[in-house]
């Protein structure tokens, strides 16, 4: 993929977040990565999203975070993105918000369980909420922790994040990936549409169950992989 | 009615879905029947609202289910829309959505009671939600089991569809129907309508009893029936 | 004042409702009175806001109920607002809405208090939810006797409805009302937003207690009455 | 700063409010002053957005409250405004609104606690809800004493405004402010957006403990004072 139409879909991507009310003012980031080249596209930091250009999107090298192209300050949340990539080879893209609900649920430290074949069109089980940052991580390379403890989180656990492409950083906010930039957004809508879904059920059933793991192997697996046939 | 109608208004109906706010992407799909030929039209699988047009709409033999028009993949909920379109054989048209508050009943597991003259003016009683399906109806023709635990559950609660035309199905969300694609679409923003207030006015009123008989027949029968007095 | 007038200000009244996120189709009706002549104009049964037009508005006598102009049929609601015309001599208009907050609480059966000076800018203390009406009641003439349980309401807890310009129907929704059409759906908007809040207020404190009466003193007395002075 | 300038902020940040969806009607009013010339702006009482211009703005004197220019009345809550001003001398803007939320925590007479880095990217700490008024303090001099009722609470608990530039008037609704107007109204957007994720996250895990005061360290001064380093 050329630069530029890296860039350019960074862009695309970061300009669709205020459209579907994933942000409040300049809240928010997505980024993508060519692995080719190993270069990663993301947002300028604290920029508006109204009138950013593509010459606004600032370019770096994943492995030594050095700006490659772009003469504004990457977003402050760079060293989350690229630890990313580094950590999980199989995603081009990634964004973070403070989308309402998807806050609310990393606000209450609680993991968002699958309740419903809307979040297991997406998601393949839990979406994991971190546990909270020491106060070593936090002093020191804040941003980059952030990444280490998602990772953490993902391997920990043993969840693989092509199967849940979204976290729940504790009192921070979500990110989430994709395969590339649009991708990372569509998922960030659905976990948003899934962690406002999620706060109600649980209110009209406490103690409401995981949906039932065959009901979630279908609705994931017909979107997702081998033997997917939804779409055309 | 021509095919040409027929599809019209299912394009219509479609594009109705995200004007009154019940759809995410492409989460959702009408469908409407002639009942003189049998052939059902509907919307194609994963296609985006935007930009839709009649040429886009499958049409179905309701008895074969065989595509006899459109290049596309229908909906890949068809079979549960042919399924409906067999066992109630007084509707028209039929939509099925994630629509937020709604789904949140249908994750809940719960029926949702008429609290309300908004509910008892479109739904004469209690919306059922379904029982959980079993392994085998979810490994085996998924979307046709679907269909049929909403026909047993009508038949096994004695509910007439056309009394309490929606359902909500336990784990994944509501279907409603109608006289024709519009008049399903009309019925699936009061549902979304009365299950969102039907979570506060319970939060109020923990306990909230069912509204009285006479007021629920009251409202039902001025809008329904023989002795109707509503509109012009 | 002229009858056009009348029926202007009863149209652009009845299209602010959507405008105001106050209804879902045709779910409400405005009317006004011209005490002079005892004529009130109202919104015609079932039509739909978009397209309405001053033909459509329909005149009726307040006394016999009698249509004096208008070729539609007039709201199935009219006698409950005929009825209130009658008993609060003071009004000069009436809306009726399905909005959700409102709805929610008579849904839910139960007063809503003054919590905050957004309330008591508008009300002088409680709103009051009436009792569920009786069988006999609801079959002979319904819409009628929804305006006398109202009435009895106000008379019966010695509220006065210039002092508290709404209530909440039980297991129905929302009434308002003021010097006029406009100032009834200026009151009905006001109903809505602190019905909303209310619930949210006692979720975060349980057993709320009703704001101090001098607080309510001062908000209610600084924009109504002989000493008023917010505005111009 | 030029008179005009100052009045030209006040009219764009007022209306910012409904573009923030901060106001219902013209429940809303922002101030900003220029401390060179101890010259107060602000918003005239009771006038809609829609329509208004810099010559409805009223500009008074910080020290006696006096009117020098603008035929309007000044908004209701200039005493307030005034009374901060003289007390907070850092701040140079301040806005008033009854926003959902926020209103919400000053209805339940909560202060609201920083719960996430959203709240922590704004404000250093808990805002604080302010104690009931006396009688006393309301039959006279209301709006005085209510900026006085702040400042009270600021002092006695030790709180910066600069470090907490806002507060939740008790039974009533927010205050916010900041270096001038536009900073004011963007921080009272944030508290909106913060007192709404903070009924739900208290709701998801209620006796929700405060962020560690490490991340909320690393937030607030990554954005503030001299080490700073979001945005350009």
């Amino acid at each position: 993929m050329s630069l530029s139409t890296l860039k350019q879909q960074v862009l695309d991507a970061n300009l669709a977040l205020p459209r579907h009310h994933l942000v409040t003012f300049t809240w928010g980031n997505v980024s993508a990565i060519d692995r080719a080249s190993g270069l990663v596209a993301i947002k300028p930091s604290g920029v508006e999203y109204d009138g950013m250009t593509v010459e606004d999107i600032v370019v770096l090298e994943l492995e030594s975070g050095r700006i490659v192209e772009g003469s504004k300050k990457p977003s402050s949340d760079t060293a989350t993105h690229l630890a990313l990539y580094r950590a999980f080879t199989d995603i081009g893209g990634i964004v973070h918000t403070h989308s309402r609900h998807a806050t609310i649920w990393s606000q209450a430290g609680q993991d968002l369980p699958a309740w419903g074949t809307t979040h297991a069109d997406y998601f393949y089980g839990t979406i994991p909420c971190t546990r909270l940052m020491t106060e070593q991580e936090i002093v020191n390379q804040y941003e980059h922790n952030t990444g280490e403890v998602i990772i953490e989180t993902f391997r920990s656990r043993g969840i693989s994040p092509t199967a849940i492409p979204a976290v729940l950083v504790n009192a921070h906010g979500p990110f989430a990936w994709g395969k590339d930039a649009e991708n990372a957004v569509h998922n960030a809508v659905v976990l948003e549409e899934i962690a406002y879904m999620g706060i109600f059920s649980r209110q009209l059933t406490p103690g409401i169950k995981d949906m039932p793991q065959d009901l979630l192997d279908k609705h994931f697996l017909r979107k997702h992989g081998a033997n997917a046939y939804y779409g055309q």
